[in-house]
C-alpha cells in the first residue's frame, strides 16, 4: 500500500488507510471495548470493569511501532496491544481486558470490521462506474463500431452493445457481494483454541453478544482456521479487477494510434516525445487485473491452515489482502473516470467500418442470398466474392451484385451496416438489468 | 486428465469423462441440435430442416480426430465439426446447420451442459463427504484431543469440534454452488460478433428459447467476452479443494507417529521399508487443494479477454477448468473415504493430553484462579508455577496448589480437560447448521 | 499432455511423449538396470545377479495398468514396478533388483533421463527457431515500421531491430540452458532416508558408479528433499515460452486488420465469416507463455518439501512439469513455423510510416533544431508545431519549416525516417553474438 | 515494503531502503550525470554542460512527492524528474540533461545499480547463512536422528546430514547466482525507441561508454522490451526463499512438542496461554518461501511486453519485485539467526529413536538377514516380525532373533541407529562442497 514513486497509479488512498497500520490498530481495540461491554452486561465481568475500560479506551489509539515490534517478537501485535490497552486502563479492570479472548479473535474481528468499511468504499466505486458506463451506453445506442474477434474485425456493431459487455458482469459482481457478505461480516470469537473453553458454559452468549454489538453475523462455530471467506473475498476482489482489466485492454487496443477509436482525455505525456498521449489509466487497469490475478492464488495456498492456528498460513493472507483491495478500489475509481471522460471518436469508427469495403458484411450477404437459393450455393457465392474482392480491392457488394442477380436490396443490406441495430434490443436488456439490480440494491 | 501412472490418484474418472473430447463433441451437436429444433418452431428456418437435423444428429457421434485436426489448424474444433454435422444431415436441410450461430456459442454452451453434470456429480460428493463428517462428529462428541495452534499443544478440546471445522466451510461452499449455478448454466447465443446480427430481429427471440430448450438461465446478453462466470466456478472449486485440503493436512499432521491420533484405513505401502504405512490419500488432498491454487490463477489471468473473442484467453481456459474441476472430485472421494473409514486413535489423543502435566490448563488454571484473587496477581501466580513445572516436570496443578490455597476444586479443573465439553454446543450449532442447509437443499 | 481436441495447438507430440507413461516406466527400468550392472561390478550383488537382471529387462516394458493400480494404492508407482521386474527376472536373482534403492531414486532419476532427452528436443527446436529468426532479421534489416510504446506510435525504427529483439533472450536461454544442465542432470540415488544406509561403506561408490554408467552428474548428496534443480527448470521453460509469448503477442498486435503489417502464412478460418484469417499460432503463444507463468507458481510451492520426502510436495511437481515442457515446445515450434513463413508486408509498414504525417520525427526535429538553437527554445518550439501539426492535419515538417529559418537538411531527415539505419549497428551486434553463440555450444 | 505492524516480520530493512522511493530516486538521478559525464567526454554534449550537470546533480535530492505526482500522471517518473533536475542545473546546459536518453533508460538502469546492491546485501546473508549451517553440520556429526518420509518415521540418520540438505541448495544457489549477474547488471540505453535513433551514428558509443561509467555490462541491444533478466532473477529469489522455505517447514515440524527435537531460541509468546512458545521465525520462512512463490508468476505473465514498451506489464514488474528481494533477504536473515541460535535437544531425538522398538531397524535387518538367506525368505520374514512387533509392542530385533537363527550381530545393527554414519561420507562431500565454493567465490 502506498508504496511510492513508482506505484502511485495502483493504490487507492481512502481504502489503503482502512487497512492501514491505524486504522488496524484502532479496529483491534474497538474489538477489545465491545467485548468489555458485552462480558460486563452479561455478568461475566464485573460492570465497573466494563464500564472503566470502555471510558479508558474510548479515544485510545496504541503505539504502533510498539505493536511493530511486538509482532517482530510474537508473530502477533495482540500480545504487545494488550499489554498497552491494560497501562491504558490500569488498577483492577486492567487484568479484565481481552477476558477469554485470543490473538486471532481480535485481529480477525477487527479485519472484518475493516473489511465492512473496504466494501462499502468498493461498491460506491462501483456505483459510480456502472452510472458512468449507463452514460455511455446511453450516448452511443446508434454509434456504430466494427467488432473484433480474434484480434480481426468481424462484423458491425455498436458501441453500446460493447460497453454493456463492460458493464454486464459488475451487474453479477454487485450481486456476488450481496450473497458473500453474510458469510464474509462474522464475528470471530473462539478462545485461546476456538472452544470457548475459557468462558465455561457463557461462550456461545459471549459470542452471540459481540456479534450483535458489533453488528455482524455469528457464525456456527469460530472460523479462525477455516479462511474459505477471505479466499472468496479475494476472488471476488480479482473478479471485479478482472472484469475491469478487460475494459482496459479494449481501451488499449483502440486507443492505438491505427484505430483511434477512443483517447483518454488526459493521456500521459512523455519525457522525449511531444506528440505522444500514452493510455496512462487503461494500462493501470491491466496491471492491476493481472497483479490480482496472481496475488489470489496466495490466497488460496493460505487455505491450507494447520490445526487451531498457523501463524505461517494467516500471516501469508496479510501480505496479500491490502494489495488485492486497494488495487481493486484504484481500477474502479481509474475505471470510472475514463467512463467519465473517455473520448469516443465516432468519425473514426465509421471511417473504419466505410474502408472494410464491404468485407464485413460478407456473412450478412450470404444469409440474404440464402432467402434466394440454397444455402450452399449463396456460401460458396459469397467465398468466390470474397477472394475477388481482397484480390482487387473492390467493394464487395459490388463484387457480388455483378455475380448473382438475385433481388436483394443492397442499400438496406449497406445501411443496416452503419446503423447495426440488431444489437440494440441486446442493449435495452442490458440497461433493464441494471434497473432491476438498482432496485435490488435499496 | 486421466494422465497415467503418476497422476492416478489427483483424477476423478466420471468428471474427466464428462469433460474429456467424447463427452464435448457430443454437447456440441446437442447444441446445434436445440439450435435447429427452436429455430424450426420459431419459423427461421423450415420445419422440415429442423426435423431432419434432429433425427440425423439424434446419435451421431463426431469423428474426434477430425476434430483435432480442425482445432489445430483453426484454433477452435467448430469448423471441423460443422463440417462433420453437414455431411451427415446432407441434402438441402445440412446448410441451415449452426444457422445464424458462431463457434464459440456451440463451445460455451456445451460447455455448460457439461458443466451442469459436473456440478451434479461434485454435489454428489460434497453430500457423501457432508454425511461421512456429520457421522464423525457425532462418534466423538467426547473424545478429548489436543488443539494445537502455531504448531504447539494449546488447549484440550474436542475430536467433533475438530472435525466440525472441517465440514463448517463445506455447508459454505453447497450454499455458493446454489448461489453461482444461476449465473454459470446460461446459454451463449450471440452469432459471429455477440449481437445476433445474422438473425435480424428475430435474435433475442431465438437466445431466449434456445435456453428453455436446454434449461438454462438466458443472460441479459451474449457473455462469450465475459469470462467472470467461469472464473467465479473456478474460484469456488479451488475453495473446495482448498477446505478439504486443510482437513487433509490435518490428517497428515494427526497421523505422524509420534503423535499418531488418526491412520488411514488403507496406507500405502514402501518399496524398502515393511513397517510404514503411508498417508496416501491425506497427501493427495494437500497436492490437489495446492494445485488448484496454482491453476486458479490462469482462470483469472484468462479473464482479461480481448474486444469480442479472443483466441489467446480462451485457450487458456481450457488448460486450466478440466483439471481444477477433476482434481476437486478426485479430492471430495478421497476426503469422504478417509471420513468413512478414518481410525481414530481416542487412547493415544487421551495418552497426549495425560502426557502434558497439566500445562494445558495454564489458561484455566488462570481463570479459576482469578474468581479468588487479583487478576494479574492470578496470571503472575501461574506464570511462575509453569516456569517450576517445565524446570522440574511436575504437574502443574501440583506446583499451583503448593503455591496457592485458593480453594479452587482441582479435580473438577482436570476433569474438564479430560472432557472438554464447553466445545459441544459449538458442535451442536454445527449440526444444526447442517440440517438447516439440507431443508434449503431440497 | 496430449489432451485432445480442443489443446490440440498447445501440446508438443514428441515431448508429450518423452514424458508420458510408457517412457517414464521403461526410464524406471533402465535405472533399476544401471543399479543391477553397476552393484554387481562393484561386488555389491553377485555378478550373475547381476547379469540375469540386465538380461531379463533388457526389452522388459512393464504394464501401465498395474503401474496406475500401484500408484492409487501406493501413491508412487514404484512397488508395483518392483514386483512385476522381480517375476520377469525370477529365481534368486530377482530379489536383488532394486537392492538398497528407494521409490524416490528410481523416480527421480529416471525423470532425469527422461529430460536430458527432452532439453535436446527443446534445444533443437530453440536452433531451428533462432535459425529462423536470423534469416528474418537478415531479410529485412532496412525494412523500416513504426515503433510503438504505450501502445503508440513513437519513432521509425526497422522490423530487423524488432525481430533482433525477439531473438536476443533466447541467446541469454541457450547460455542459462548450458548453466543449468550440469545442476540438474545429477543421478538421485539414496536409498530409503537418503543416506544410503541400506549399503553400508559402499554407498557414495555406488552412487558415484550409478552416475558414471548413466552419463549423469553426481551431486554431493542425493538431492531428493531439494527440488530447486526441478523449479529451476521450471523457471527456464518459462522464461523461454515467456519471451516466445511476446513475440506472438507482437505478432497478434500487428496482424490486426488496421495494423496489418504481418500476417501467418497458415491463418485460421472462421466457421460464419469468410472473409477472416486468424492468427492461431500467435494466439497459442500467448496461451502457452500465460499458462507456463501459471504454473511455475507451483512449481516454487512444490519446493517446501517436508523432511526426508513429501508426497504431497513431491505429486504436485509431476501435475506441473510435463505441461510445462510439452508447452514450451509446442512454443518454439509454432514460433519457427511463423517466423520461417511469415508474411511481412514492407508496403504497409511503409505506409503508416508516411501517414503519420512527420509527428514520428518531432524528437528527431528538436535534436536536429537543438544545433541551431538553444534546446529549450528547440523544444518549445517543436511541441507548437505539434500542436499545429494535429489541429490542421498538416505535416509536421512543414509546419517546422514555416517557424523557424534554422538551416537543417529536412528531406535528410526525412530520408532517415523511411530507412532509420540508426538501428543497424544494434542488430550487427545480435547478429554477432548469435555467431559467439553458436561457437560456444559447439 | 516496510508495510507495519503485521509484516514487521516479513521484511528486511537494508533491502526494502535500497528499493524505496529514495534510492531509486538518487539511483535516476545518478544515471542522468553518469549520462552527461559520458556524452561530454564523446563530445556529444559540450564538455562545460557536462561539467555544470555532474555539478548541480551531485547531491541532487529529487522531491519525492513531486515524482509520485508525476507517475500518476504520466504513468512514470521520469517527465517530473527531468523537470526537477533541469530546474537544478538551470541555464543552457539544463537542456542537455537526458539527452537523447528515454524513461526507461533511466529506470530500467537505476534499478540495476539499486538490484546490485540488493545483490551484495542478500550474498552477505547468503554467506551468513552458509557459515551458520557449516557449524551447525560440524557440530552434529555423531547426533542420530528419525528420518522421516512422506510424515512417517523412515531410518535413523544424522542431524548432520539433514543440515547439509538445507545446506546443499544454497550452495547451487550462489553458484547461480554467479553466472546471472553478467545477464541482469546491464546497461539500458536505447533512446525513445529503443534503436538509439537520436544519437544518430554516436547510439553505440554512448551505449558502451555509460555501460563502462557504470560499471556494468554493455547488452547486444537494449533490452527495455525484453524482461528475461528481470524474471530470472525473481524465480532465484524464488529458489533462495523456496530452500529456505522447506528449512523453517521442516523446523516448524520438529519443534511440535511430540516431536521436540528443536525450539527456537527467542520463541513467541501467547496472548493467553503462559505455558506456549511459538515458532515464530520458522513460521516466517514459510511464509516469504510462499509469498514468493505466488508473486512470481507475476513476474513471469509481466514477460508479455508488447512492442517497443509496454507500461501495464512494466507497472507489474514494480508491483513485485521490491516484495520478492526484500522477502528473500529477510527470510535469508531469519534463517541465519535461527541457525545460530537454534536449541538442538539432542536426548530427544535419541529418545524418540530408542521408542521405536527396533521398528526402524526393519530395512536394515533385511539386509543382515539376507547374507544369510535368500533375499526373498529374509522379506518374508522381516515382514512378518514386523507384524508381530507391532501387535504386540515387543521390540523388532528381539522378535527377528526368536524366528530366525541367522548369525547377526544384533547388537552392532542396534549400535549403528545410534549412531548412524552412513551419512557421514556425504556430510563430508556436502562441507567439501562448501570449501569449492568458497574458493571459487574469491
Amino acid at each position: 500500500m502506498a508504496r511510492g514513486i513508482f506505484t502511485a497509479l495502483l493504490e487507492d488512498a481512502e481504502v489503503a488507510a482502512l487497512l492501514g497500520d491505524a486504522a488496524q490498530a484502532r479496529a483491534m481495540v474497538e474489538v477489545e471495548i465491545a467485548l468489555a461491554k458485552v462480558q460486563a452486561a452479561l455478568g461475566v465481568i464485573s460492570s465497573e470493569a466494563g464500564r472503566k475500560i470502555s471510558a479508558a479506551l474510548a479515544d485510545f489509539r496504541p503505539d504502533l511501532d510498539e505493536l511493530a515490534a511486538g509482532t517482530a517478537s510474537a508473530g502477533v501485535p495482540v500480545p504487545a496491544l494488550v499489554a498497552q490497552l491494560r497501562r491504558a486502563v490500569g488498577g483492577s479492570a486492567a487484568s479484565f481486558v481481552h477476558w477469554g479472548a485470543t490473538s486471532q479473535d481480535i485481529v480477525d474481528t477487527a479485519l472484518v470490521l475493516q473489511l465492512r468499511q473496504v466494501l462499502e468504499a468498493l461498491e460506491a466505486r462501483l456505483v459510480r462506474l456502472n452510472d458512468a458506463l449507463v452514460r455511455l451506453i446511453e450516448g452511443h445506442r446508434d454509434t456504430a463500431i466494427v467488432a473484433r474477434t480474434r484480434f480481426q474485425q468481424a462484423l458491425p456493431t455498436t458501441f453500446a452493445l460493447k460497453a454493456a459487455g463492460w458493464l454486464a458482469p459488475l451487474l453479477r459482481d454487485q450481486q456476488r457481494l450481496r450473497e458473500l457478505e453474510p458469510r464474509l461480516l462474522a464475528v470471530q470469537f473462539g478462545g485461546a483454541a476456538g472452544n470457548l473453553a475459557a468462558l465455561g458454559d457463557r461462550g456461545v452468549e459471549v459470542m452471540e453478544a459481540l456479534a450483535a454489538e458489533l453488528g455482524l453475523a455469528c457464525p456456527p462455530m469460530p472460523w479462525h482456521n477455516q479462511r474459505d471467506t477471505l479466499a472468496e473475498l479475494g476472488s471476488w476482489l480479482a473478479l471485479v479487477s478482472g472484469s475491469i482489466g478487460k475494459l482496459g485492454q479494449d481501451l488499449l487496443l483502440m486507443a492505438q494510434n491505427e484505430i483511434g477509436e477512443v483517447r483518454e482525455a488526459e493521456g500521459g505525456s512523455s519525457s522525449t516525445m511531444p506528440q505522444k498521449s500514452n493510455p496512462v489509466r487503461s494500462e493501470a487497469l491491466v496491471t492491476l487485473a493481472r497483479r490480482n490475478a496472481t496475488l489470489i492464488a496466495g490466497l488460496h495456498q493460505a487455505m491450507l491452515h494447520a490445526h487451531e492456528r498457523d501463524g505461517a498460513a494467516w500471516q501469508l493472507e496479510w501480505t496479500m489482502l491490502p494489495d488485492l483491495a486497494s488495487g481493486t478500489a484504484a481500477a474502479l475509481a481509474h475505471a470510472a473516470e475514463l467512463a467519465e471522460t473517455l473520448i469516443v471518436d465516432r468519425e473514426r469508427m465509421a471511417g473504419t467500418l466505410a474502408s472494410t469495403r464491404g468485407l464485413l458484411l460478407a456473412e450478412a450477404v450470404g444469409f440474404a442470398l440464402s432467402e434466394h437459393m440454397a444455402r450452399a450455393a449463396a456460401h460458396a457465392l459469397v467465398k468466390d466474392a470474397v477472394g475477388r474482392a481482397l484480390a482487387s480491392g473492390r467493394d464487395l457488394l459490388a463484387v457480388v451484385a455483378e455475380l448473382s442477380d438475385a433481388p436483394v436490396d443492397w442499400s438496406r443490406l449497406r445501411a443496416q451496416a452503419e446503423r447495426p441495430l440488431a444489437a440494440d434490443p441486446l442493449v435495452q436488456r442490458v440497461l433493464k438489468a441494471v434497473a432491476d439490480n438498482r432496485r435490488k440494491a435499496t
